[in-house]
């Protein structure tokens, strides 16, 4: 979080002074930590220790909070605001993260069930690949694709390339879904400056959110999720665009399967036919340059914000007007969708 | 949750569809229930599922969600907002929930010298002891005019009288702390709607909130909380207002030497002199007529939408202009003061 919000000083045209106030995104503290009140935590890193507040959203923790930090600016109770998303996974073994992890279900509807979240996203894969006959071997595409994008990636955590037929190879962690189908566990801290006093090149031209039940038992569908259609629907009615302007996509692919439904909830194919845009040779939008959750990483508070960092630098890089960058929590019971714009 | 909520639709006037958005206050569930993403939690609860988010600043989340719900509403996102605070502590051990709470410290540099929050104020309540020559008779006048004060309360959880002597008669829990000094272990729900849209003789006059570090070990004092004095500062200058305007006060007795402290932080008499206004046959402005923490019972992200409903209950009660609650986090490391105002 430290370095973290150093950087954030340092490539912003403000001083850490100028911060009014912190927005701190964090999911499993109390667990992994036994540490809770992130924001005085937070400011304690700063000088002049401003007011600070902590958003818990599962993994949609760091849009939730930046969505937030937009509200408080709107407010006009605070000119600068800090944004800081952080999680330290590693410390604690990988079953306790998995039972961390499931507080983003229903503690009550799904855990009985010994459902983790790997098994709720096999559960999901299974029905999609049944429904719309999608192959295993397509499927490779998603993570071999993500990895090859984090390749330039000085911040992924693994910048390595990997055939889409290793995907298939690696182990099974919930049938049809392998290993490499996963994000992985992470450290992580990802911190950005919003201001209306300070001037940009880079405005935020829609911050929505939307919620769906916590219990993938309680949908309709479990091979779309509707809080993704409904944030898709409001940001791009904020932006006052059509989902074709927008140039770069950074989506939530907590697994494979979650980045092929995406697509479709933001309305860029018809249900089914997400794995075709991993096909198709098609330059925009792109999809995940920054390697996405998958080869980034997914420490999950800090993943809302990062995707977010990483659609302004993919504008600042391609000079392109519009980019986007979508994060949920549990199996999509929250969502939030940020439309970044490029005014250079 | 859901019967505070209930409860808080029942008491407006409007109905559930009305509510555009949920801020969630909840400090312990991940401890306590394995529970995280409490915003989806009870955006479940309405059948419009509206967008909802959790915010978490240990014994000052109520608080701190209420002057987020502000500011969410004062950017003309929203008009009508749900602020529900919750908490469910007595489901584990008292060790266990001691452990959690110490989460609200610094998890690095109090929690390994074995502190633990009633040692923390325990600590606090020795200094002050000894700078300010505060008797133990008189300290015990704190906890039993909550007690006394609560008997009329049909939401306390203790609607007993104490006797001043009982309070130093009951056991140790840490020097100069006996048990009857202490806020207890509580389950519990509080639940209001803010709006902009439909009109209420109660408004809110002011929202401010300011941190501190976390660890008192990093203060220069334990005897005085700035965090509340700079709220205070700032929430006067919103409303305009001079602190004896104020009727009512709902202050974070958490232990009963918090109390003094916080009249002095609050400005309303010197360092040391606390416990005068307990002494003295002053009606104005009331102290904890709701029966405070002590009484109530302190399920931690609760309390302080409890406070500001508490308040609001007391201006329709007595006719008066203005009431405050003051709630913190930790040993004051976040604290959130609000100011309302009654129009009639």
């Amino acid at each position: 979080m430290d370095e973290a919000i150093d950087e954030a000083v340092k490539n912003s045209n403000c001083s850490s002074l100028d911060i009014d106030m912190i927005v701190v995104a964090n999911m499993l503290g109390e667990k992994t930590n036994n540490q809770s009140h992130l924001g005085s935590l937070a400011s304690n890193i700063l000088p002049h220790k401003p007011p600070a507040i902590r958003i818990e959203s599962a993994c949609a923790s760091g849009s939730i909070a930046f969505h937030t930090a937009c509200a408080l600016l709107e407010s006009g109770r605070v000119k600068t605001i800090l944004v800081v998303g952080v999680e330290k996974m590693t410390d604690l073994p990988a079953e306790e993260i998995a039972q961390g992890l499931m507080g983003a279900a229903d503690a009550e509807k799904d855990m009985p069930s010994g459902l983790t979240f790997p098994g709720i996203f096999g559960l999901i894969a299974s029905k999609y690949m049944y429904d719309y006959g999608l192959k295993r071997e397509d499927l490779n595409l998603v993570s071999s694709t993500h990895h090859k994008n984090a390749v330039k990636n000085p911040y992924a955590q693994f910048r390595n390339n990997i055939s889409p037929e290793r995907i298939s190879q690696s182990p099974i962690v919930s049938s049809p879904l392998h290993m490499l189908d996963c994000s992985p566990i992470s450290d992580g801290a990802a911190a950005c400056i919003l201001s209306t006093k300070i001037k940009s090149n880079i405005t935020i031209a829609a911050s929505q959110i939307s919620t769906d039940t916590l219990s993938i038992s309680e949908r309709d569908t479990i091979t779309s999720f509707s809080a993704t259609k409904d944030a898709m629907r409001k940001a791009l009615k904020e932006a006052n665009i059509s989902r074709n302007d927008i140039s770069h996509l950074e989506i939530h692919d907590c697994f494979s399967i979650a980045a092929l439904i995406n697509l479709e909830d933001l309305g860029y194919v018809s249900p089914g036919k997400g794995i075709e845009m991993y096909k198709s040779k098609k330059s925009s939008p792109t999809i995940n340059k920054s390697g996405g959750l998958k080869a980034c990483g997914h420490p999950v508070a800090a993943t809302g914000i990062k995707q977010i960092i990483d659609s302004t630098k993919q504008l600042k890089s391609s000079g392109k007007k519009y980019a986007l960058a979508q994060n949920f929590g549990g199996a999509c019971a929250s969502c939030a969708i940020h439309i970044l714009k490029n005014s250079k």
